[in-house]
């Protein structure tokens, strides 16, 4: 049974217990995880923060209640005929579509996004296993790794150096639908802008350390973040993040290290807790004396918030937010060009990276 | 002598104007378009919307001219060393470059930005051509065409159907690298949003119609309409452009068919005037009695400016704009999902297209 049938299978399954409530006369409810930041526990197994025991529980005896199970229940017989005719859809899709489902249609995309992670939480599968797609763009790879893809029009072998433009190549959607070839990488190193993803593109960063290159594109979308997971530990390469130094960078490495509050029961699908941080860090404005920019309001109340983060609860994080606290400054990993385009390639990341035994000395 | 060998010229030229009133004890000065909307004309020839004979002059005589001269030469120094040993950079780049010049550093990046536009219109080369590359990220191709990608690892030939995963082809900065070996289309679709374009691809469009399509990603980047460009003008494909329905998608239309206002001395070199547009049309929200959104301020003062804009001079535009302005209303591509997944792929798609004469009946 693949994948999308068990997915099926555990939606039928609620489907049967409101059924069954309501057969034995009973008012039927729900029991479901309650989503806030008092319900999220580090596991310590897996090392990623996921919902704790608190629940709550939704009935048909409220007006709300009932609003809900009567979505959920049009929503699971949507995914049911979508999977039988192998179709997906995207989230957008899926509340247009509600709009004619009378009583039940959505008021606002907000309402089905959420039922959406509601399934994913009672059934403990994915969206993508569902078929419901994201808008979010997939970023894309270049590295010394072979990629099967199974697509709608056959299976696709991609060497993601070889067998693509400079491009690269573009991340689908459901990346478990990748299987990964061969490859010859000794790392990966996700990059948040795509100015220096060209960079090291252009100066064969990838070909001469033997490095796969993941571009973020910003806050990465969840099939960026699951594959940098596969490849940590499907091929057991450590993966290495480089970002801004601003506190908005640093959460995008915490995205992708530690999951995210509000998609706190997919981290263990997708947070890669080994994830090393490379930087811009704090002490890096001062040790190349980049060029910078003075931190705004908003970014000192974003550091602040750091200091209480439980992610970042470490004494590595703490000194580094402190310090930029007090330069009052931010870089952007661009700023390394001060000193030439080749000095992020050829001085920055190997000095650094042998630092933290990425590469041999 | 290749394109970049001649753009290089063309800079020197520049150099050795500056050095020659120099040597003649003159304070140099250098003479360039006027770039406002009052310098702008539609040139009959090439059908797209042009800087006009206005021009102003910079001299060195002011601090500001003498400034913008100092730069200018940095730059054009930069941009010889940086083709000379076959780099590129990005204009961010270029910009935290300039911190190690003196007195010639820019401000900000809008400054070096500026100055690289202004070194396009004197020479009338592209930055791209300088190897100068911006952020912006190229989109995504997919469909029946072979194209040869001149990478620097190497040629690579790639079938936008055959060789790629279902996220498609990326597109590459500099589109001019690209050749096109062959190709089964019959015309091109540009398309606004992720969510359709993925629509499309999984509904097969491309292969059942035959189609090549572009992914805008919103406002499309220099090297998507370049692309499409090249499709209408050096392969005889009939582009189209399938927006939402709002003002702001009508722009991003206009940038493709006709240039925009800021960067006109390109217009010849990145406008299609023959792509058409297929909607979302305000009359489709009227026909399809699709869902929508309600026009905000921003939108009915965008809907105004479009009633003035030269370039949305025509009956179509103007009974369309007043329709929209009547309905008060807007919708998205997506809002076609209301009749379902294929809808947009089965019916709305081939009946307009049909009526444009793209499709035959």
């Amino acid at each position: 049974m693949d994948i999308e049938q068990k997915a099926l299978k555990a939606l039928l399954r609620i489907a049967e217990s409101i059924y069954e409530q309501l057969k034995n006369g009973e008012i039927p409810e729900i029991e479901i995880s309650t989503r806030t930041k008092y319900n999220i526990e580090f596991n310590e197994e897996s090392e990623v923060w996921v919902y704790g025991d608190r629940t709550s529980t939704r009935s048909a005896k409220t007006l709300k209640g009932a609003y809900m199970m009567l979505r959920m229940a049009y929503v699971m017989g949507f995914i049911k005929e979508q999977l039988k005719v192998n179709k997906s859809s995207t989230l957008r899709e899926l509340y247009y579509i509600s709009e004619n489902w009378g009583m039940a249609k959505f008021n606002e995309q907000a309402d089905s996004d959420r039922l959406i992670e509601d399934l994913e939480i009672l059934t403990a599968f994915q969206r993508e296993h569902f078929h419901i797609r994201p808008e979010e763009d997939g970023a894309t790879v270049i590295g010394p790794i072979r990629i099967r893809e199974e697509t709608r029009r056959g299976v696709r072998e991609i060497h993601c150096q070889e067998d693509v433009g400079e491009g690269g190549y573009q991340i689908p959607v459901n990346v478990d639908r990748l299987e990964f070839v061969e490859h010859d990488a000794k790392f990966v190193i996700a990059i948040e802008t795509g100015g220096m993803r060209d960079r090291l593109v252009e100066n064969g960063f990838d070909e001469e350390f033997d490095a796969i290159i993941v571009h973020l594109k910003g806050q990465p979308a969840r099939s960026t973040r699951r594959l940098l997971k596969r490849l940590n530990t499907e091929l057991g390469l450590p993966v290495v993040v480089f970002t801004d130094g601003d506190p908005w960078s640093y959460r995008i490495y915490a995205s992708v290290a530690y999951g995210s509050i509000k998609s706190a029961h997919l981290s263990e699908y997708l947070a890669t807790p080994a994830a090393k941080f490379v930087g811009i860090r704090p002490s890096d404005i001062v040790k190349y004396n980049l060029p910078s920019d003075k931190l705004n309001e908003q970014d000192v109340k974003a550091l602040n918030a750091i200091l209480t983060d439980p992610r970042f609860d470490s004494d590595f994080w703490r000194s580094e937010v402190k310090l930029q606290l007090d330069l009052g400054k931010k870089s952007e990993q661009q700023a390394l060009a001060k000193y030439g385009l080749d000095y992020v390639t050829d001085v920055y990341l190997p000095e650094r990276l042998t630092e933290m035994g990425i590469l041999k000395a």
